[in-house]
C-alpha cells in the first residue's frame, strides 16, 4: 500500500493579462488564446511530473491583469518551495511571474479561504496615451473631475445590494457585498481606483469605474451613484470600463 | 510660377522600440521589422499628401526606446500643429506617440542643431522580473552595489576620449565627447543611469551600463572605470548591455 503524503502549495502570481483569455481554463477547445490557469498548470505538470489542478482565488476576465493573484494546488512532490519558484519562472512566459510559493495547511482553499480581495482600476487621464503602457491602462483623454469621482465613490462603502453594478447577463442570487475600502487618487495623470471587498459580482469593478468616469466627466450630477445603487438596476449605471485597466492587486486570507 | 512657402515642423516623439528595427529607415527591403522613421514618414505622407523626409536627432538601435526623440521635416502644407498632432496620434500604431508638434525656423536641423542629448539606462535589480515591463528594462537578478556603480560612473564626467566605450566595429575618427551629467539612482529595485553628453559614440551608453554592472556585481575593483577609460580600448570594458533597457530621454537645442 502506498501512502502518499500530500502537500498544499500556494502561489502568488503577477500577470499581464493582455495575451490571455483570462484566468480560467476553458472547456471548449478552440484556437483562441491560452488562459493563465492552463499555462501555469502545464508548466507545473512538466516540473512536478503530475497532473496539477490549480485553484485560483477567483477568475479574472480576458485581458485583466494581476499583481497578486493567489492559487493553490496539492502535490505529492517534496520539491522545495524556492526551487519550484525558480523553476516556474524559468519555464513560464515572461508575462506571468510567480512572486512566491509557500506551503499552507491542507485545508487551505484559495477561493473559499479568502477574506477579501483588492482590485485596482487604472485610468490614464492626460493629453496623450503612453507608448509603453497602453495595454495596462484605460486611456481617457477628456479631463476628469477627481473631487466628483471621490465623492460619488464614497457612497459605495459598506454593505449593499450591488445589482446595479453587476453584468446583466450574469446575475447572482445574492448580490449583496461589503466594500471595505474604496479610494480614488491621481498622480502624474494616472487615476487609481482601489476597491477592497469581501467579494465582487461579475464586472463589478469595471462597472463602478465606468460609472465614476461618467461622474468625473460631468455626465452624471452629484448624488447619482447613490441613486444608481438604490435602483438595483444595471441599466442606469455607467458603461463597463475596458478590461485592460483592471488589476487584481491582493487577496487577503 | 508657383512659389511654395515651406514650413519646418519639429516632432517630439515617444516610442516603445520593442517591435521596431530602430529609428532609421533601411535601404535593403527585407521582411524585417519596420523602423520608427519609416512608420512616421508613411503616416505623415498620408496626412499631408506629400513625400516627407524626417530628420531625426540621431538613430536609436533596434529595440531601443525613446521618451523624447526629436525629428523635423519641411512641408508646404499649412496644417495647424495641434491638428497634425491629433491626426498623427490617430493613425500611428499605439507604441509610437507624438507628444508635440511645433513650427521652428527653416534652418533648424534636428541633428545638427542639437546641443546635447540625455539617455537613460534602466536595470531592474530585484528578486523577480516584472510581468509588465520586461520589454522596457534590463532585468538583472544578482544584487548590484549602487555605491560602487556611482563612484565608478563619476570618473566619466567631462571631456574624454571614449574609445573604450565605442562598438569595436563602428569606429569614429573623433571619439572625444563631453559627458555633462551622469547619475546612478535606485528606487524600488529599479536602477536608473542617466547620461547627458554633447554626443554619443555607437553603443556608448550600453557599454557604459554594461561596465557599471560589472563594477556593481563586484567583478571590477574600484578604479577600474578610470583605467578602462584611459586604455582607449574597447576590449577591456564590460559587455554591451541589451537594447531593451535604453531610452533616449531628451534632446536639448
Amino acid at each position: 500500500m502506498i501512502t502518499e503524503k500530500l502537500r498544499n502549495l500556494l502561489l502568488n502570481i503577477e500577470y499581464d493579462g493582455t495575451n490571455y483569455k483570462g484566468w480560467q481554463s476553458q472547456r471548449r477547445k478552440t484556437l483562441s488564446l491560452p488562459t493563465i490557469q492552463e499555462t501555469l498548470q502545464k508548466v507545473l505538470g512538466k516540473i512536478l511530473q503530475e497532473d496539477i489542478t490549480l485553484i485560483g482565488s477567483g477568475r479574472t476576465d480576458s485581458g485583466v491583469h494581476a499583481l497578486g493573484q493567489c492559487a493553490n494546488f496539492k502535490t505529492s512532490s517534496d520539491i522545495q518551495a524556492t526551487k519550484l519558484e525558480k523553476a516556474l519562472n524559468a519555464l513560464l512566459p515572461k508575462d506571468i511571474r510567480v512572486k512566491s510559493v509557500k506551503q499552507v495547511n491542507l485545508d487551505f482553499h484559495a477561493r473559499f479561504s479568502a477574506k477579501s480581495k483588492v482590485y485596482r482600476y487604472l485610468i490614464l487621464n492626460k493629453g496623450q496615451n503612453s507608448a509603453f503602457n497602453h495595454r495596462h491602462v484605460f486611456y481617457f483623454s477628456c479631463p476628469l473631475n477627481l473631487t466628483a469621482m471621490k465623492e460619488e465613490a464614497e457612497v459605495l462603502l459598506g454593505r449593499h445590494n450591488f445589482s446595479s453594478f453587476q453584468a446583466s447577463d450574469k446575475k447572482l442570487r445574492d448580490p449583496v457585498r461589503t466594500i471595505k475600502m474604496i479610494s480614488v487618487n491621481k498622480r502624474e495623470g494616472l487615476i487609481k481606483i482601489d476597491i477592497e471587498a469581501d467579494g465582487f459580482l461579475y464586472n463589478m469593478v469595471r462597472i463602478i469605474a465606468g460609472t465614476l468616469i461618467e461622474a468625473g466627466r460631468g455626465k452624471l450630477p452629484s448624488g447619482s451613484v447613490e441613486k444608481i445603487l438604490r435602483a438595483e438596476n444595471r441599466k442606469i449605471a455607467g458603461p463597463t470600463a475596458p478590461s485592460c485597466g483592471l488589476y487584481l492587486i491582493k487577496v487577503r486570507y
